[in-house]
């Protein structure tokens, strides 16, 4: 019967995707809506798709970008480009740190930043605060190329709100990784003043938060509005890029906000060669990733 | 009456922009569909669209990025992102030739190449190579903001097709930049070893040639193919990445051939300093630019 075929608490009940393999289905991300375009991804299957306390989770299988992880019909990743994504979010900070052993990811939720973080022998202990456990779930059972990774034994998950988590565990993470949503629905409060100045306290004395933080291109209100604030609550800030097709604009920034280390100065080649798997992250992309087109350079550090 | 509406030779006969501003219409982008994934732009006018003897030439103005060129359905340009592309084919190459006095640009018909090269006061010739004088026309009309540089002084403009054009001038251009459409069409010839051996013929005795070569995460078979052969006839050949949101991927990239100069090593930050009105280009990014993610580097410097 139809309703046999759900995989979901809702909707598709009469969705079988091996009965409409001749479907074109085509899933359009909304986000650059406001910009006038937007990106289309083909699609050959649903995996997953439910709305949980916080948002509507959604997989696809896709027709050539592998499986996609949606929520609240925002792409998160695919498995086509996400490597670009979780390799910079997480190896510039802990090669620039001398000694990262005790991590915090705040979000992270699919498991492709923990993946990275894993790599780092130096790594002790790694705190994932993801408000939605549905979200671990659904990526454990159909994205375990990013999943698995949490059942690394230094792994703690705790599925609770990543704002109020950094003010519960002052000077404790050496560094933290925002790996969040857009500042939509959850992520909102992820994106204020309030939040830096609560990660600073939750840092170790020489501390590095990185912060996921749109495009240089689409979002300069709220890459100019983060860096007034962070740039008042840090010693030093930079923003850096990384190259992500499937993401509006087909780039995203982030902050790296730190106490003490220099991001392109201080970092370790050494370390870095002896990492193995990569396939985005390079020491001299590393550097590189810093320098921003002229009008980036105005927007984040003119005053 | 309808038929006096028409805004070219073919079709639109009964499409009024201003009685039908509340239509949602979209121009998807043709390039990526065999990769699963399509970019589309909102429309609000059709400014011109017909078919010249080799392409179909359509010129929109779009919701939110300005005006956009497109031939047979695919974007050659928007206003909103176009400097990113222009300032940094040029901008490259001529400030890595200590005298670019004699520049051929074969493309380029829409005029923002050589918009960017008149910025150059070394420069005392440049010829243009456009095989399709309908474009230039219809870029004349409705995109002054690119096309007003054609009425520079030096340029000189042939209407001829760009492989045969570099054969008939042996030894004779500083710098050759390929601004082309893809490789499909009457671009299909600008990405052959045969023109490849003509271009450096048709060089002076330090030239270097700049080719636009599509994105590195959807065109690899080209990209390793070019840099095969590319590698075989010039001295010096690096690729270079621009981030343009509403091309395919986000990126587009540029193989540097060149007989003798370096493109990191040999270029003028001092002229650099001297041109005025950019927007993307910094001495910073040139040297960066050329730094490409690992998958990139293999794909083009590996055997």
């Amino acid at each position: 019967m139809a309703a046999q075929k759900t995989k979901g608490p809702i909707g598709l009940a009469d969705f079988d995707p091996k009965e409409n393999q001749f479907l074109d289905l085509w899933f359009h991300d909304s986000v650059e809506m406001a910009h006038g375009y937007r990106m289309s991804i083909k699609i050959k299957d649903v995996l997953c798709h439910y709305r949980s306390r916080y948002q509507e989770i959604t997989i696809f299988e896709t027709e050539k970008l592998g499986r996609m992880l949606v929520l609240d019909e925002i792409t998160m990743l695919t498995e086509f480009d996400e490597f670009a994504y979780h390799e910079m979010i997480v190896h510039v900070p802990l090669l620039v740190h001398p000694e990262p052993a005790r991590i915090l990811v705040i979000g992270g939720g699919d498991g492709g930043t923990v993946r990275e973080i894993i790599r780092h022998p130096e790594v002790k202990e790694i705190h994932v605060c993801e408000i939605d456990e549905e979200v671990i779930k659904a990526c454990r059972k159909y994205l375990p190329s990013l999943a698995s990774s949490f059942d690394d034994p230094r792994v703690q998950i705790f599925y609770e709100d990543g704002a109020a988590f950094v003010k519960e565990h002052p000077d404790t993470y050496d560094i933290i990784i925002v790996d969040s949503t857009d500042p939509v629905g959850p992520g909102q409060i992820l994106f204020q003043r309030k939040f830096y100045e609560d990660m600073k306290r939750a840092l170790s004395k020489q501390g590095i938060a990185v912060t996921q933080c749109e495009s240089i291109y689409l979002h300069r209100d709220i890459i100019r509005h983060v860096s007034s604030f962070a740039r008042e609550i840090y010693p030093k800030v930079r923003y850096y890029n990384t190259l992500v097709p499937t993401y509006p604009s087909g780039i995203i920034g982030f902050f790296f906000c730190s106490l003490e280390y220099d991001p392109v100065e201080d970092f370790s080649e050494q370390r870095a060669a002896r990492i193995e798997g990569l396939r985005y992250y390079t020491p001299e992309l590393h550097r590189a990733s810093f320098i921003l087109p002229l009008f980036g350079e105005k927007l984040i550090y003119s005053k």
